[in-house]
């Protein structure tokens, strides 16, 4: 496996916000079980990013995609994503590091948010 | 119409990742014709929390549900909604707020997942 997927999400100080990420990438591996995954927060919780990218590399992948668990593609996303990508680059000179597109607007999402209409927090 | 859900995003300094929320509205409304829709931002962009409550109230609303378009439920997302829905009790006491969960942890994000490992940002 050269290839791997790095799953970002943006990290909370509630440790329940920051494990739905690890269920996503255990269904995400499930779905592409070609490529390795690992996951990394942006902030407030680790591993970071820089981290979860080492772990791609020492695992052998070739090729990591910086794949962001974020519903839209903010100024903070964007920038500090795209820095990390140059800097991960300099640092693992012979691997490709890809910025994939957050989630952003989707009409499948419009299914989930009705349903949570009908609950409370 | 006496119910109303308030739609909230985070808010960004980059227009195009606020006008999604204005979207998701408009497919929120079709689905649900028997509910009024307003929209607020959490931060960095307008209208804010009381706004978009101000909106529904003059539109006669009677029950406001603050439905996050969030995809975790941080503890600043928690907290910060919730004191708003204690604020806007104490302005508006004919009026019932409640707070819905965010979109969470779903398997339908999955596919939108799959589908952003292959495109570039």
């Amino acid at each position: 496996m050269n290839s791997a997927i790095l799953l970002i999400a943006h990290g909370s100080r509630r440790p329940e916000a920051n494990a739905d990420l690890l269920e996503v990438a255990r269904l995400l591996s499930e779905q592409r079980p070609d490529l390795l995954v690992e996951t990394a927060y942006l902030e407030l919780a680790a591993p970071d990013i820089p981290t979860g990218a080492r772990r791609c590399v020492e695992r052998g992948a070739r090729e990591v995609r910086l794949l962001p668990y974020f519903l839209s593609a903010g100024a903070h996303v964007q920038e500090d994503l795209r820095a990390y990508r140059e800097q991960l680059a300099r640092e693992y000179p012979e691997v490709r590091f890809v910025c994939c597109p957050p989630l952003g607007f989707d009409p499948r999402l419009i299914a989930v948010l009705l349903e949570r209409l009908e609950q409370q927090m």
